[in-house]
């Protein structure tokens, strides 16, 4: 659903591929690792460290956002931020964005003005720019977002190389996305804190590179939730990872919105995805840098398990499943 | 519409994302360039000159391709190579491609495949690799490719340094690709030749890094159709570029299709687009490298001509116009 009707509006029909082009890149500040901006066949981005980071965040419109329950703007945001998150789990500083994006000769123009404004919003927040793109014609509204890093010098920090013994601790909100989803989905608008939340998440960029500083040995963007990401390390360290719930903190607002729906904030916050905290291992409590919370450990087996139990419903979610 | 009826096939659906992602990662070989492939939240690829390069394109199924006008391998083909010309375009070495994939719960895994044969084939001509993406539930197939490339030490050509004086010349086809969509459009599959650059275009790629290392001034991926996209470096350089007849070579193949057809092969050479050949300008004759043919000047003033007249239906393609 569009958030208005295209009854009169300018469509992006009555504007024109190059006419919307010029409308989402001029007059706007590219980051210092831009180059060479939109305009030609391509970008070009400062790669200081020799290397470069690469991520690609696909989002559909009535999958991963609607229209209904988030203004463009938020939507534009958010596009931008679950990409820069991919970026900030390796340890890298992002230093640039394309985007791709495919919707209807219907959409009016308007929709795609705050939707590159809240692109540029985020993108600003990193201090990075669109540097190029590409726009199609779609039934349905695709945004592809790539984003670009640079290592400065550390090593990429994966999934893998969490030990036996290594502490695991977060960067971020959890399950705030999910209690703003629940409250959408029952139809509120309010508190716009939740709501917000899942609208547009706030991953916190500069803590993957800290957490690498820190010798963070493994590190994961939490996109599909706190105990399904976490899995992701386990299987991919060989490792097992237990969380403590009484190392969890559940912020009193989740409190209050959950008990208003009937629904338990705990299980927001194990589960919830969206928020694009950070997760990370690390050798020793002591490496743990501020801004960091200590949540669990990680010992020799498999699996993820929650003060020392399986725990129910923890899958995360898999696209046409 | 699809190749096939989904009737008793494997879908992605039952597949799922993250059994899709292994059947298209698992077992390929990546390039030299990638330092750390698919799987994490993000990709490392080297750098080497400290810039990258990096273009955008995004296919819809109905709009840049039809399956039922091209099988998903050449389909694949074609997403990967529209992609990597922007790269060779700025004179520059492609490095990886990322792919962010929309598609219906409907689709047939072995569509899937077929589709990703084919851009592991075209990354492989460029001795690349899929080095990331993403996977999403859409209505309409929409297919979102990230290239990077490395300039190794050159400056990047834009479209933008063309003086007057200079030659302008091009290296690979033009017109086959819309003497093939013509045919296609007929209702007919062959002459395989015409119909198999329309599928599956193969862009000069070394002709771009060649081009720049012999002092190409500006240069263009031929995309839009040839007149346009000298029209873009005329607008970028402030320049009028004149296109001499005598000097554009028309493959005896395309006369004889045109005939067939009733159609003139020399507006398919001069405005049809998607053959992805390279155009670029130079400041001498004797500058043009190998491959390179000379097929017209440039002039002060602006515009782009043909045999110093204003050519009829010069115009390249734009969405929602």
């Amino acid at each position: 659903m569009r958030p208005d009707s295209t009854q009169g509006q300018e469509t992006v029909a009555d504007v024109g591929e190059f006419g919307l082009i010029r409308r989402i890149t001029e007059g706007r500040k590219q980051g210092i690792p831009t180059l060479l901006g939109p305009g030609d066949d391509a970008a070009v981005v400062a790669a200081v460290d020799g290397r470069v980071v690469a991520s690609t965040d696909v989002l559909v419109e009535g999958v991963h956002f609607r229209f209904d329950w988030s203004p463009p703007d938020q939507v534009g945001r958010k596009a931008i931020a679950v990409n820069l998150a991919d970026i900030a789990a390796m340890g890298a500083v992002p230093t640039a964005v394309l985007v791709g994006l495919a919707c209807p000769s219907t959409t009016p123009v308007s929709v795609i003005d705050e939707l590159s404004a809240g692109m540029w919003h985020e993108a600003g927040r990193a201090r990075i720019g669109i540097i190029g793109g590409d726009m199609a014609n779609s039934d349905t509204m695709v945004i592809s977002v790539t984003a670009l890093g640079d290592l400065e010098g550390r090593m990429p920090i994966t999934r893998g190389g969490a030990m036996p013994g290594d502490i695991v601790a977060v960067a971020g909100r959890l399950g705030w996305s999910a209690a703003g989803l629940a409250v959408l989905g029952r139809g509120f608008r309010s508190p716009v804190t939740v709501v917000g939340a899942h609208r547009a998440p706030e991953p916190p960029y500069a803590a993957g590179p800290q957490a690498a500083d820190c010798g963070a040995t493994a590190m994961i963007d939490v996109s599909d939730g706190l105990l399904a990401d976490l899995g992701h390390i386990g299987v991919a360290s060989n490792v097992a990872i237990d969380v403590r719930t009484d190392l969890i903190e559940v912020h009193q607002r989740l409190i209050d919105v959950a008990q208003a729906l009937g629904a338990d904030p705990r299980h927001w916050v194990l589960t919830g995805g969206e928020d694009h905290a950070l997760a990370a291992t690390f050798p020793d409590p002591g490496a743990i840098p501020e801004g960091w919370r200590a949540i669990g450990t990680v010992t020799r087996g498999s699996g993820v398990t929650v003060d020392g139990s399986t725990y129910e419903g923890a899958a995360g979610w898999q696209h046409w499943r």
